[in-house]
């Protein structure tokens, strides 16, 4: 049964980019909606029994499957351990547990199961099944990021969160003494001033308390465009903290898949660090078109591991690792002349026409680079990604205007 | 009747900058708007059966000239693709109706004639009529772009909805056990709870389920700003990469241009792309006055296509592609000059004042050219469309510090 | 009567610093705010006839005093025409009516009082009042500008306003299908969902129309995010766009008063480009003061046109246009040694410590340059607004780290 | 008693690191917040006697509280400045009660106090609790920096404001003009329109006065779109003011510490400002871990003050002030193969991978240089705080690429 569970380990890598282990992780994802679905509508007031039933049915059968893949990944986890390259010497099954990945898992099986008996009556409701949706956090770099910003504009956020609350006091007090004497009943005390100076600073706006005096609709316009105020800051902060964020991400996973690539060793390391910040990187399954012939050429495409077939007419051409294709069309400007498949699981960093312009300008050696490249392969007789249209790269060194 | 066909393709050419293409696409669009309302009113339960007639005409009408104009262009398919310089021999009809705008203009004609017989009754209105905006999209980039954006964004969007998902369904949760005994009805399970708590995220608040009780407006409180900081999050994400994504746009379109003005093979490659990132493309149609004499002058022109007549008092001046002016006033600061009028539709690229002032300090042997051409012209005799008013720019050769 | 005029001429003059000048602008300003306070009350249904008669006087009272500067403007225009360097053969009396300036006031005073027979009525309120308004726009850029972004972005704008009314028209309809057999009165037509549909894309959320069906408030759902996406798609590219603008325009102000100031000549003209980009302009009237003795001092000043008196303890210094103090502050990091003020009103650059410090690393030359003018100074004995604490600058020919 | 006095002030001293300090900061924030809390409870018209005497007891406690540590502040205030490093014999008493943290420890306790007889009733509420919260404004630099934006852009954003008036003026008159006759009460005057403008143009949309007629509501909508846009600009001009205010400053505190670190002098002042752009200060308090053995390293740390013990298995090494470690982390990827932890009151520099990255592109002398100092470290047996996987560092010349 050693074949079997190869099998298994290939399905339950969590980062392949193969076709089991991707259909595998896209219903792990459907279950999850599907589990919160039959969990919300099990609070339905108006549902039928048949209705209870089959939420049921689905909650227990996703907490089962959960279960199996937990009891899975436990038992096959030096095998895991081992495909990722990881020492198997090393505890593999403990470290399994304890990692972040793990406890998900946990959560998403044990609290579940043990508050069984408790909702298990016709109107119970399962609701710690939204546990399982923190499962979902593993394909997300998201909250990983929202953490890491947060953490960086601590003191920034908190200084704006202080002059939040102390505007929010301030108003909610001044609300309380104008609106308290014209509605006792809605603005009964500080703490219920609070709830309408909560509702304006945001702009959400319920409208179940509402100034009437004159003094305390001021006071409400004054809060509205205060809470813009602070909200704008706040978010602007965010905002592009999350951005710089994010590039200095993209930017460390471009730069290390170009460390991998020979070809750019020749460049030197300030080229490097120019297209590690404009270059995109991109995952593709296997048998996944990468261009198709006669579409626009918008951008040329590095590869970083895998392998691309080019289906030429007269031969298919395959390239590996290092090699890069589609730059005739940034030449050019003709669309392509070729489909590009890939064989197997690939990875490949795009360079987008108007970052190859701007490159070209200020790093007029990398252009020279692919140019003679891409010279060298028409003289061997390889086919490239796109045809020349007017006339041929190669026989013109200049043709574009410098 | 050939000279007839011939009208009407330069009519129906989209791309062309001539006035009666423009007047045909600015009546599509007045069609499309007055056919929108019309939908409108026609659902209105008080119209009285006089304006449900007008709005039947109106629909009926709008649908026939669309028919019509869609049938021209099938039949004048290989006329328009000889128009813009593409290959007669390939298939044009075929092509025409298999591009997105062919799709575009099918779909706005098709399902609308097919349901007519089931809302032809004196109160069903054709609310397929709302295909007809789509036709716009031809018009306008937004759309192209968003979808480019929501591409290139998707894993950051992807964490961020998912994020949100979980703060919804979290929320929806807690918020059904605080509220659910005190408003039985309005929060009588976990999704009447996510109304509430979606509207509560993203600040509409209708205000038609309140939190009454102490942790509801607590949580409350923090789902309102929650929801700020993850729109700021996704809002600030998009737009910035929707802003970068128009950045880069215009600087291919300028690239585009200004590789077919030979003025600039002079000024070397890097030069040729910062400009690209400075100057703004404008398309002109014929008659149209470029710079009025007297008025303040804030840029200069570069002409890529078309023609420019400068109304020079002894005699007017015609300047072509590859020729600039308006330079004089941003070498001097003085008002212009002169006129100058497109005599036919014309392409050109503009350079604001603030921009060239920076250019001339990072790239001097730019603004060395532009004097020095202004210089050679003067010596010519030709007129440029500005005046110098203190002193002549050409005769200092460091008026500016500089 | 000719020394009368030369003061109302002084008062008068918009651009002026001094400070005559200013409180008239003041006084203006207040009398529009004041007027349109009176407006607004002269239209409560329960105000006292006393309150109504107040009102009324201030109305009559401030048309009557727009009127008066309003002829003034055009009795003194040669002579105002002339404070401005303007040319005074050159009609000035027509030019000024037909200004932009000229029209403004011309709109605050002549549609009001030909309308006034028709509000004199007790319960009448003068609400074109809201056209004193529009004076104000003559002191704020806010206006221009925003004009300005909306010309220059209108093909982007047009594309996201396109997209908004496709979501809007295909939202209403979507609401109008879920919603009509529910609430036949709250959403009895498209249009009616309309209104429904744009208070929620907006997040507005009156209440006023909720959805109650399942898919309605699923469509609710989509429609306040959808929102939240496209108005933050336009937000963010207006708010870059306006941006730009200022900066543009704040380099622009900057750039033309360094042209006037000889120091910056010696530095070449990239120095100056990179200056024009971080130095802020500052107007100052006469008698402010721009340093404190005993202040951390956080920038440097260049005077470009005025007067500025430096109070060192045995003598104190003038000086004029083309110099600059407060640099030994940055240079030390001491507290400011002098108090500095004008003595006529005075046009400042600002040099924050922070882009000094940038400066200095990316053109040490001008950092050169101002500890050299400083050491010369010094060796005059000429004080400047700062003192070295712990050495003296000169002495060591780096204190700074490089 | 010379003794506890000196606990004392190390206790009171504000910017003091050390722990005590920092648990009397914390406790001081904690009461404040107990004291709004204990002051809006007060104010709830259902609270019990019992829970109305615990809240009095509670604000009595702090006032105390408070009213001691401004005398011991007063009392102290020699010590507490000779910490400072200021001058003792500069009234520091009379200094210390002007100062601004001065005023504000005034604030929170006379007027509360002096108004005491007021609202020492049953019923009353000390509302003036709320002046606590600006003691908070000593730990934020928020505010601070909120009104220098406010200061530096108050031209653009008065401008907006200006727009923002008339736009809710006009609307108000106009809103006033459409639903006045529909809805006579809701909209009575302008005054009344203005309150709907104004819940309209910022989006809050309370739902209390809502336009019923057609063109009441087009407006509506226009409103709400104008309002989203002028917001916009708004809060776009304030975050990006804000952004850069906050690069400043961080700018300004990285660059003084830096100046103080004598390893940079050798890196020339270009490098010292790329660094002090992108590294990020960071205080820790003694016994504070770094780094920990296994974590992987995506950052190294620069010593400005302080020590920082490396745990290394032989034996342990101290590092001081202008030394650096956990570089090979980064020269190699391996994970950390120490803990680092802080020996006492410690600030530190950090400089990110990514950042690290892109400096070794554009300042490859100041990689060369931390590489020369760890393999010289290296040579003498000194560990640092990461171990080489693959292979060492220091004998391979190029292990990155280039």
């Amino acid at each position: 049964m050693p074949h079997l569970s190869d099998h298994v380990v290939a399905v339950l890598d969590r980062p392949s980019m193969a076709m089991p282990a991707r259909l595998y992780r896209l219903a792990e994802v459907l279950l999850i909606i599907a589990g919160s679905g039959a969990m919300m509508i099990n609070t339905l007031r108006d549902a039928t029994a048949w209705q209870r039933q089959a939420c049921s049915a689905v909650l227990i059968t996703i907490l089962t499957l959960f279960m199996l893949d937990f009891a899975l990944r436990i038992w096959l986890a030096p095998a895991l351990a081992q495909r990722l390259g990881k020492d198997p010497c090393d505890a593999p099954r403990r470290r399994s547990l304890t990692s972040l990945s793990g406890i998900l898992d946990l959560l998403s099986v044990v609290p579940i199961a043990m508050t069984a008996p408790l909702y298990w009556t016709p109107n119970g409701a399962p609701l710690l099944a939204c546990l399982w949706l923190l499962r979902l956090a593993r394909y997300s770099s998201g909250p990983h990021m929202l953490i890491t910003v947060l953490v960086r504009e601590r003191a920034a956020i908190l200084g704006l969160l202080l002059l939040f609350v102390f505007v929010l006091v301030l108003a909610s007090i001044l609300a309380f003494l104008a609106e308290n004497k014209a509605q006792p009943n809605a603005f009964s005390s500080v703490v219920d001033a609070l709830w309408w100076t909560i509702t304006t600073l945001t702009t959400t706006g319920y409208g179940d308390r509402v100034p009437v005096t004159a003094f305390g609709k001021i006071l409400g316009g004054c809060v509205m465009i205060g809470g813009i105020i602070l909200f704008a800051l706040l978010a602007g902060l965010l905002a592009t903290s999350f951005a710089a964020e994010m590039r200095r991400r993209d930017f460390l996973q471009s730069w290390d898949m170009l460390a991998r690539v020979p070809f750019f060793h020749e460049a030197g390391p300030a080229t490097i660090a120019d297209l590690a910040a404009i270059l995109r990187p991109r995952d593709l399954p296997a048998r996944a078109a990468v261009t198709r012939r006669g579409q626009p050429g918008d951008c040329m495409y590095f590869i970083v591991s895998g392998e691309v077939e080019i289906l030429v007419e007269p031969r298919s051409v395959r390239l590996g690792p290092g090699q890069f294709f589609g730059e005739v069309a940034l030449l050019t400007g003709a669309p392509r002349n070729a489909t590009a498949i890939t064989t197997k699981a690939t990875e490949l960093l795009v360079l987008d026409i108007a970052d190859f312009r701007s490159l070209a300008a200020s790093r007029p050696e990398l252009t020279d680079l692919i140019r003679r490249e891409a010279e060298r392969r028409l003289g061997q007789g390889v086919a490239v990604a796109s045809r020349p249209k007017v006339e041929p790269a190669p026989q013109d060194p200049r043709p574009l205007p410098g």
